[in-house]
């Protein structure tokens, strides 16, 4: 199994270790020290050693901060987890606060007395965020002063070990382009902007460019590590020796030269040293990095990371690697489908044993790797919480007259997915029936969209909504994020959202997943990944369009569809897509399945 | 009659007087002067005297910058006149360079050689436009001066004297809220970000501000002049001392200080004495302010002009008018297009001819101040060019069997109209009626849209086009401009475009005009105002969602309507509009004009 529905341990020692650090604070001079929810390398999964939020205040999600000053502390949340946070924390040791309505450094300017020292741990924040923080800061007459050691570290007394999976190589037939060839792409990328170098701080772009993978953290395979780029030499690569096997080391020495991740703090001294104009992101890589490179007299070009747009152009060898991971993954879930249907009426599947059973599923396709996140396994109200994580006890069984929303996905070599069903259990009520229909009326006009080169995520993202928002309905999280390859299940830049400020390109794989959530009752969200595809010429028309490909195959419950809300041409979207599904997925199947996937793919 | 048709004199003055600007360069030991479209207020139209770029160049459009050299110049357009320019102007004089394929300082920096001298008269420049081409100047070298008299002004010996025509209130009636309240708002903005005062350089802010009208420029009622806006005492006018009679001062002495534009430098230097922190828009306020206030001490504090957004967010008086202005607009405009109906098929209506009847039309209402702009009359393949201005040589016959596009608007004292209608003359083709109906599509899907608040106009345009996407068509403009009250036809920051960055308010009045166009065939394009609603409640929803009430009542050509290519709400949509038109206008016609609207508003 790739995942456990353990209840979190709660706040119970949050007194005691919250008291530690304060007098932690005592120690280093300091008057507050932050703690975010992070590690060295921003991503979303951290490995445990990193959990210092979870550790200190009780908090599970996968994004948060607590500031914690003297006599005072607070923990920083978004909306996702406005009603969960403070149901984990112990809210008289911590304030729970709502970001953006307050942000940390509106809450730190105020709190603060002229003379305060502020600590925080210089490899865990970004070099923009820290920015923001010290302008707040310096203006209350404070000061933001990075530490050596985290302080957490030094009370932390059983803080787990760095994890030290071995690093693997991707092979060519997944990646479809060489790490030579990225390398000298990017290498021109840098060279045209008249950089000398660019610090590659995020795993997933070192992952793509030197086309290697990694076991460091759950359900992303990423490779915990730092490279530089070159415009002029080989790329380095940072990186804990003991993960690094000789077969790698053979095959990658080539393209990299691969160094301990000790040399690091020499490397970007030699590039101040050489006057360097050295490309940094400035909302990905640690403040660390910048501090570094400022003080060795390097020049700092701050720019977006230059694998992320190449990463999330996905080639033809990855995206033949999509179709043909979708289309197993269809058949794994289908197959759960047909079980559910079997089994839900009895009335004894609970959203554990069904979270185990599609990983079950997963797991028979022989190529499972990993899931790509944790199951979102809800039934009935949990289906409302648009992050919802089931444990043992918000355990609930699938009641008749629910509705049973299931967000999962897999990592296999040659692609990730994502998808998301809700399925009817029992009848469900007509309201169920027409809120499904407006949202997936939502699906379908990103599905059928044609659009022009240089229309945005965001151009697209109100088509989702066009129906909802007529019925004065609405949902509030984007309608899709980018998804990698055989790598992170969220990636950037591109999404469908009001923030989709990017233009879409042929080969970016988007997740396209509006929803509707009725609070405390139920929750009904459609997700497929997509493609898009290059701009083609249409009948009768002038200009090539763009359009996406569908690339999950898996049944959509037809017994929530209320054709009446329907229009002909999403009447033929919906049968053309279960006419693909069938002709797809039904050879793999056989008796009850097959059976099953036959009714469930009927034209209406 | 407020407009004319003349053809522009063309270029064949232009050698001789680029040859004397360029003895002007020698004289002032300049290397270049740039010669923009503009004058100090930045608007769209000009006075005579401020043309002085067409004067140069016969370049008559209403964008651009004319850079010249001593021995080479250029002229830069953007994409609207990239056909029409070089028609204009002596392409042996001036190269013809598009923006924003290529920027005008990109092409300084290509062109100067270390030690240049390149002139502008910072009256003519935003301060933000002047910093990007200094950056570029600078970086090859050179410099860029900010001369005492423009060099145009030096050489055109007959220029035209400057409007001193008289300004006069506008009254409480139509403006809904006094001047002094207007002003007490204001003064709290600025109390509130800190800011000891705003320079307004814009006329339509001050007319708001100052409940003030004037008649210096062609179709929109602005009082050329500039102010300041005192966070702690009464705002300062500086204006022509002629321009401002005894009824007004007596009248606007009471909420503002009446000063001669005289006074504006001492004013300004007052500000820096006093050490003020002085918010000035960079993107909307000439140079020479930001240089004024530098020199002076004063601490600048770049931030859009505070009136824009209490301007565009109009009060139920001015709504009130708007309604008024559209229906007496409505009875014109439909008598225009019943007169049409009648005459056209005998085919001898041209363009000039049709442009002069729908302006008699509107001066029959008795309330014609003025036209909003200059009538768009386009008959056939001129109905394509989007910016068409009918000249005697241009002038097309209306002909059986193309379209008629009739793009216009009036000036009222209780509102400002522009009203678009693409005409059949005599029997269309289908192809016509098809692209006609997916431009219809668009135009409802924005009429009938929903959203919630804190949705931007980037966020509903893709609705006017998702018909045209999908049949491979497409238009070049956003979907729609803000519209002022009995002041600017184009206003910010509303809008319906990709570049509509900001929330629609309840209030705010907004064009919705989807088009399609065949190059050198034929055009289309629907235009509507609207004015958006608060937030209401839907049956059966969950959230309060806004909407747009259309304001414009002029019949839909239904010969253009392809009923089989709507849907039944799209059908329901215009039959509701039709039937709104006949409820209220019909009762106001006669005659042949009552039986016409009948047949015309027919339900489909």
């Amino acid at each position: 199994m790739f995942q456990t529905f353990e209840d979190f341990q709660g706040a119970s020692q949050s007194a005691g270790r919250v008291a530690a650090l304060r007098r932690e604070l005592g120690n280093q001079r300091l008057d507050g020290f932050l703690v975010p929810r992070a590690d060295e390398y921003q991503g979303e999964y951290v490995a445990p050693y990193a959990e210092r939020l979870l550790w200190l205040t009780g908090f599970s999600g996968s994004a948060g901060l607590a500031i914690v000053l003297k006599r005072k502390a607070a923990l920083f949340v978004d909306g996702r987890y406005a009603l969960q946070a403070p149901e984990q924390v112990d809210t008289g040791l911590f304030e729970v606060v709502q970001i953006p309505d307050t942000r940390p450094q509106r809450w730190l300017a105020k709190q603060i007395k002229p003379g305060h020292r502020i600590g925080y741990d210089p490899m865990l924040h970004a070099a923009g965020t820290i920015k923001r923080y010290r302008k707040s800061v310096e203006a209350a007459g404070g000061a933001l002063i990075a530490v050596k050691r985290n302080l957490v570290d030094a009370i932390w007394k059983d803080q787990p070990a760095r994890p030290l999976q071995p690093i693997s190589p991707h092979p060519l037939k997944y990646a479809g382009e060489s790490a030579a060839d990225k390398i000298n792409r990017l290498k021109k990328t840098l060279r045209s902007a008249k950089q000398d170098a660019a610090i590659l701080t995020l795993p997933e772009s070192i992952a793509w460019a030197f086309n290697i993978r990694g076991e460091d953290i759950p359900h992303t395979p990423l490779p915990l590590c730092f490279a530089i780029l070159n415009a002029r030499k080989k790329p380095q690569l940072f990186i804990d020796p003991r993960k690094v096997g000789d077969n790698l080391r053979g095959r990658l020495g080539k393209a990299v030269t691969i160094c301990s991740d000790n040399d690091l703090p020499a490397a970007l001294k030699e590039l101040g040293k050489a006057k360097g104009r050295v490309r940094l992101d400035p909302e990905t890589s640690p403040a660390w990095f910048a501090d570094q490179l400022k003080e060795a007299g390097a020049e700092i070009a701050f720019a977006s990371d230059p694998c992320l747009l190449p990463k999330a152009i996905k080639n033809p060898v990855e995206i033949a690697g999509a179709r043909a991971a979708h289309e197993r993954d269809g058949i794994a879930v289908s197959r759960f489908l047909a079980w559910l249907d079997q089994h839900a009426p009895a009335g004894d599947i609970d959203e554990i044993g069904a979270a185990v059973a599609l990983e079950r599923f997963r797991a028979e396709t022989g190529k499972l790797k990993e899931i790509s996140f944790d199951t979102i396994s809800g039934a009935g109200a949990n289906g409302a919480i648009v992050h919802y994580r089931v444990t043992r006890s918000t355990n609930r069984k699938l009641k008749a007259g629910t509705l049973y929303l299931v967000d999962s996905g897999a990592q296999y070599l040659d692609g990730t997915t994502d998808v998301t069903r809700t399925i009817a259990i029992g009848q469900p009520t007509k309201e169920m029936q027409e809120r499904f229909t407006l949202v997936l009326k939502g699906h379908i006009a990103i599905a059928g969209a044609r659009f022009p080169k240089g229309t945005r995520g965001q151009d697209l993202d109100p088509f989702a909504r066009q129906a909802l928002w007529k019925a004065g309905l609405d949902f509030d999280h984007g309608t899709g994020h980018g998804v990698g390859s055989y790598l992170s299940v969220h990636e950037g830049p591109q999404r469908i959202s009001k923030l989709g400020k990017v233009a879409l390109e042929a080969g970016m794989i988007l997740s396209n997943e509006p929803g509707y959530y009725k609070e405390r009752k139920y929750g009904v969200r459609i997700e497929n990944l997509v493609v898009v595809e290059e701009p083609a010429a249409i009948k009768g028309g002038e200009r090539a369009m763009m359009s996406f490909e569908t690339l999950t195959l898996v049944p959509i419950d037809l017994r929530l569809v209320n054709k009446e809300l329907l229009k002909p041409a999403e009447i033929d979207w919906l049968n053309d897509y279960h006419a693909r599904i069938r002709k797809i997925i039904s050879p793999h199947l056989t008796g009850a399945d097959k059976t099953w996937l036959k009714q469930a793919v009927q034209a209406i």
